[in-house]
């Protein structure tokens, strides 16, 4: 979780290419983790009306306490605003690149930094679909070229895509994932390219279903968000769609799927996995080893008082 | 949102048939409304043991403050053990059945339920996937069947999917949707009947691509769980799927389908629907409703403040 950790970095410098909205909640994340960050937008004005914005943020993030004892002020001394490439990558120590999304103008500024960035310097890409593999396969540094994807808002949501090409070398990997660790975030790191990543493969697959439930006459949109706001993502806030079911069942996720097998294969006339075969994947044994079946009762409990909490939250907000 | 509202309702009974923790989660509803509760179960025995887990999720609820003045020994006097079905449904003015999910079990059960109920009382079932029409077709009284089906645990998730059959009256839809509403639920109305009614459908559709992206050996379990308890899920406690793509465009869901549709289309080699004929439906003009673009600043604001407001939530708890 955001906000929480790693007050005392040493004073580092971080460099963020494309000063629109995510480039802004970046340069949130990282000032309020401690670090010094440089901006630099290849359209002129962009990097002066992004450090208003991210003052008035910094500002409503310290209306809610979230910036502890910090001085807007102080933070804000620590946002440069770079005249060119060069000069945002000099001294930096990462460079977070959120261009837009467009493969042609993502391959020609990652080679652009590229050509200027000191060796073994992480170039990450805040992309939301576009694989390494597509965009820095050309680029000559291509072994130290990443995704990390950050959710929007990204100064307030955790999560952050790792994505590294097949080409990516390791240690860079690891020490993009330390960094979006030290400023707070949680990195979920793929194993493998596949496009739209892991975020927005899950929010295609329920907003197509979703699409078809309004195609089909199901029900409004509204009740259809309804469905999700007041019902799935209550759980979903505070745990993920396996902790879900392995705890909706006695047995864990074994049992969950031998129960409802059948419902979800009447469900969806193609369904592109076959339920059955979901236990011969391995996700079992990793599920009973993050959550012993024995201590189901008091996750159902933990479960239940997080949800109780939500609710009350909600009621007062 | 639960716990809410209806403090004063005049004393009223329903009748709960099957008492398992569907069953007790329903009574937990009812009674902290203010209702009275008549509970039966075929299995000796069951009814008594519900009783007790009564008692104890209420000490849990009045210990975090949402029973509020309520006494608990005030409302285990309102929990009627009824020796048989009649007992039960003498003198509700409702009758919710929680049996189990088996279509045999299901038609035998509606049908006594039918034999014994007085006319016009509405018979609702908690079945997670099974229409009324598959259960309700031989029932005499089928005017009155319908599915009210609540996601677990039940006595703290608001969102109830209403789902008539064909057959159902609309004055008897009509007449559960305020009896759903009038224990600080929210109903939400399916138009028409569909296997795995809609919070079921978008759960599935979210794990088959989760089974997908462990089988394509993309992700860990644990990070694809990461990729909705710390991202997708934080925005889905307060807020639908399609009010957040229509958020995330400056030109609403129609900007968000044409900025994406090329992604979503990479992404899935069958995808399900084509996106491009998704603005076709009138969904837009729903949304545009709902709500404005030109109130899509304060919408956006209003977004960050309450995730603000989770995120120190969540620090706290």
């Amino acid at each position: 979780m955001s906000f929480k950790k790693n007050e005392n970095n040493p004073k580092k410098k971080v460099a963020l290419i494309g000063c629109g909205l995510i480039g802004q909640s970046w340069a949130i994340s990282f000032l309020s983790a401690g670090f010094d960050v440089s901006l630099f937008d290849p359209v002129e004005g962009v990097t002066e009306k992004a450090k208003e914005k991210i003052k008035t943020k910094l500002s409503d993030l310290q209306k809610y306490g979230l910036l502890k004892n910090k001085n807007i002020s102080d933070l804000l001394d620590k946002v440069h605003l770079a005249q060119d490439l060069s000069q945002a990558v000099e001294g930096s120590f990462y460079v977070q690149e959120s261009g837009p999304e467009d493969l042609d103008i993502k391959k020609e500024l990652t080679k652009k930094i590229d050509a200027v960035a000191a060796e073994n310097i992480p170039i990450a890409s805040s992309t939301s679909g576009i694989p390494a593999s597509l965009y820095a396969s050309d680029v000559k540094g291509k072994y130290r070229c990443l995704v990390a994807h950050p959710i929007n808002p990204p100064h307030l949501i955790p999560a952050v895509e790792i994505v590294p090409a097949p080409f990516t070398r390791e240690a860079i990997t690891q020490a993009v994932k330390k960094i979006i660790t030290s400023i707070g975030k949680e990195p979920l790191k793929l194993e493998k390219e596949i496009p739209g990543f892991v975020v927005n493969r899950l929010q295609g697959a329920l907003l197509c279903e979703a699409f078809n439930l309004v195609k089909e006459g199901i029900a409004s949109a509204e009740d259809i968000d309804k469905a999700i706001s007041e019902g799935l993502g209550l759980r979903w806030s505070f745990m993920g769609p396996f902790q879900t079911i392995h705890l909706n069942a006695p047995e864990g996720i074994a049992g969950y799927v031998k129960r409802y097998e059948k419902m979800y294969k009447e469900m969806f006339n193609k369904p592109n996995i076959e339920w059955a075969s979901v236990l011969e994947l391995g996700l079992e044994k990793e599920l009973l080893n993050l959550y012993k079946l024995h201590e189901s009762e008091k996750h159902a409990r933990e479960r239940d008082i997080r949800l109780t909490e939500l609710i009350l939250h909600k009621i007062k907000t």
